[in-house]
C-alpha cells in the first residue's frame, strides 16, 4: 500500500443539518456522532491504513484554518485550498494534480468528509481491495447497497461480475445515473442491480489524467499548468488566474460516466450520509425508549416520550412526544417532525430570501 | 369609595409553569401577557379605583425585594411581609390586621397577584358592588361562573337572590366545595348553581375580625397582640414570636364557609388562573394560524405549524407541529403537547427528588 495516498473532500456546505450546521460551520466541522466532527472520524478511520503525509484534504479557503486546526497531524501542505468553490471535477483534478507531482505512481482514493461509517474495519478491507482492483486500470466506485428507493442519490449499474477479493464481489460498472425519479429508484431498487453512489472512488493517478485528457482537455491543459507550478513561487498566481478557467462540472459527469474501465464493489457497511436529521437518528443509539440525546452534556428528562432526537447542550424536558427532531442551538431552536426533517431546507430558503443572513 | 381598601395575596410559588416559573421567580414575577408582570397587571387595574396608598401587598421575606421593584408606586409599609409562609388565613388576618389599625371603618378587598383578567372595566365594576354589598355586612366572594366541569377549583353554591345592583346579580352563598372529582364538578356546571372560587373577598374588615374571634378564636387571640405592636418598635419580635403558632388553614376552611352572612357575586370578567401552559394559550392572542408567541423579541418562523404555543427569546422554527407547547428558558427547554401541560408537575416533582435544585 506504499503508493496509496487518500484525499479527503471537505469542501462541503449544505444546509440540511440547520439550524446545527451554517455556512461557515458545515457538517464536516460538526460533533455529530460522539464528540469527534465527521471530518476527524473520516481521518480517524484512515489512521491504521496509512500515514498522514499520504492524506490530503482538498478545502475552501473559509474552511482550511478550522480543519487543520481539527487535523493538526495533517502536514500544511496537504491542505489543497481552492480559491472558491467549482463543483468536484475542478477538486480532484487540483488535488490528483498535486499527488502526482509528488508520486507518479499514486493510486489515489476520494473519500468524503461528512459520511457517517459505522463498520470501520470493513471500509479499510474495502479499500485494500479497491487499490489491488485499481492496480490493474480500473477506476473503482464504492457502490451502497441500497435500502429504500432513494431519489437523493446517484446511482451506479453493475454488469458482469469482474472477481472477488476477500469476500468482496468486484463488477464491471455499467452506468452512472443521477438522481432519478420515485417510481425509477424503486425499479432500480427491485432489479437489485444498483448501488447508491458513495462519491467514493479509488484510481491510479495517472489513469485519473488520462481520462481528463480524453475527456476533458481544455480541463485537462490547465490541470497540467497549475501541476507544474507546484512547489513553485508562481503557484498561487497560476492558481489564481487558471481556477476561473474551470468548467463547473461535478466528476461524475465529467469523468466517470464516460470512464473505460469502470469497477463497482457493492459494501455494506453501515455508510449514511448523515443527510437530515432523520438520518442521524438513524445512525444515533437511542435509549430504552428509542430517544436519542446528542451534544454537549445534553440531559434529557421525559415523561412519555419515544423514538424523538435531541440535540443540545442544555436540560430538556419533554411530555408525550413521538418522532419528533429537537435541535437546540445558541441562537436559534429547532423543532418538527422526524419525518418532515427533510423540508429544514424550505425554513434555510425563507430565511435566505428575507435578506437576513444572522441565522444562515 | 373612600374606605376602601385593597389587598395583592403575592406570596404564592407553584410549578405549573416550570420552567419559567421558578423557586425564586414565582409566576407573578413573570411577564406572561404582554409586557408587564401578573403582578403589575394586578396592580394596574386597581389604579383607576384607589389610590397606590389604599393597595397593601402580602408577600414572603424571599420575594419582597423584586416585588417592591416591579410596584415602586406602592408605599414601602404597605408591603406586608410574612416570617415565612402559613397558608391564606394568617396571611389574610396579618394584612387585615394592619388596614384595621390605619382605619377601622376598612372595607378589604383580598385580590390575586397571578391571575389574568381580559375585562378590566368588569372587574371594577363589580368590585365597587362588591363594596357596596359589603357594607350591608357581607362577606362577598366573586365567583367565576366555569366553563367546563374543573377539577382543579374550588366552587361556591348559590342560595337565595339578595338583590342586583349594576346589571351584576349577587346571591346568599349557601357552601363551599373544595376541588371535587369530576362526576361531583359535572354535575355541579349542569346544575347551573355553582360558581368558582376566584378566591377574591370583599368584606368590612371589623366583620371579618368578627369572624375570626367566632370561628378561629386562638389566631384571633395573636392577631391581635400583632396589631397592638404595629408600628411599635417591638413588631418585628411580636411577629416572629407569634407567626409560628399560627395554625396552617386556608382562609375558606377556617373563615369563609363557616361565616354567617357570605354573598357570591357570579361574573364573566375573561378569568384564568393561567395555571397551566395550556391557559396561557387559551389567553393570548393567535396569530392567523392560531400559533401563540410570548417572550422578549421572539421570532417563530414556520411551515405547517398551527396551535402552538411559543414562549421564547429568540429565533424557534418549526414545521409540520400541532397543539404543541414550547418554552425555551436560559437554562431548560421544555416541549410537550397542549393538553398534557399539566403534567409538567410531575417532571418538576421528579426533579425534586432527584435532589437536584438547580431547575427549580
Amino acid at each position: 500500500m506504499e503508493n496509496f495516498y487518500a484525499l479527503i473532500m471537505a469542501g462541503g456546505g449544505g444546509t440540511r443539518l440547520w439550524p446545527l450546521s451554517r455556512k461557515d460551520r458545515p457538517k464536516q466541522m460538526l460533533p455529530l456522532v460522539g464528540e469527534r466532527t465527521l471530518f476527524q472520524m473520516a481521518l480517524d478511520r484512515l489512521q491504521p491504513l496509512l500515514p498522514p503525509e499520504r492524506i490530503l484534504v482538498v478545502t475552501g479557503r473559509d474552511q482550511v484554518a478550522q480543519l487543520q486546526a481539527d487535523a493538526p497531524q495533517l502536514p500544511a501542505e496537504n491542505f489543497i485550498v481552492e480559491p472558491f468553490g467549482q463543483n468536484t471535477a475542478p477538486a480532484v483534478g487540483l488535488a490528483a494534480a498535486h499527488v502526482q507531482q509528488r508520486n507518479p505512481e499514486a493510486v489515489l482514493a476520494v473519500l468524503t468528509a461528512d459520511h457517517y461509517i459505522a463498520n470501520e474495519e470493513k471500509f479499510r478491507r474495502v479499500l485494500q481491495v479497491s487499490v489491488q482492483v485499481a492496480r490493474d486500470d480500473y477506476i473503482v466506485t464504492l457502490g451502497i447497497s441500497p435500502t429504500y428507493p432513494a431519489t437523493g442519490y446517484g446511482y451506479i449499474k453493475r454488469g458482469e461480475p469482474l472477481t472477488e477479493l476477500d469476500g468482496f464481489h468486484i463488477y464491471h460498472a455499467e452506468g452512472f445515473t443521477e438522481k432519478p425519479n420515485r417510481e425509477t429508484a424503486a425499479q432500480f431498487l427491485l432489479s437489485g442491480l444498483y448501488s447508491w453512489n458513495s462519491g467514493m472512488f479509488i484510481f491510479q493517478v495517472r489513469q485519473l489524467m488520462e481520462e481528463y485528457a480524453r475527456q476533458q482537455p481544455a480541463m485537462r491543459t490547465l490541470l497540467t499548468r497549475i501541476q507544474a507550478a507546484v512547489g513553485q513561487e508562481a503557484y498561487a498566481d497560476v492558481l489564481s488566474q487558471l481556477w476561473p478557467q474551470m468548467p463547473r462540472l461535478s466528476i461524475d459527469y465529467a469523468v466517470m460516466e464516460g470512464a473505460q474501465r469502470m469497477a463497482v464493489i457493492p459494501v455494506e457497511m453501515g455508510w449514511s450520509d448523515v443527510g437530515s436529521w432523520a438520518s442521524l437518528f438513524d445512525v444515533l443509539e437511542g435509549d430504552e425508549d428509542g430517544n436519542v440525546t446528542q451534544g454537549e452534556n445534553p440531559k434529557h428528562i421525559h415523561l412519555d416520550t419515544r423514538d424523538t432526537l435531541i440535540v443540545s447542550d442544555r436540560v430538556v424536558a419533554t411530555i408525550g412526544l413521538r418522532d419528533l427532531v429537537i435541535v437546540d442551538t445558541e441562537d436559534v431552536l429547532f423543532v418538527c417532525p422526524r419525518e418532515r426533517s427533510q423540508d429544514v431546507r424550505q425554513i434555510v430558503e425563507r430565511l435566505r430570501k428575507s435578506g437576513d443572513e444572522t441565522y444562515l
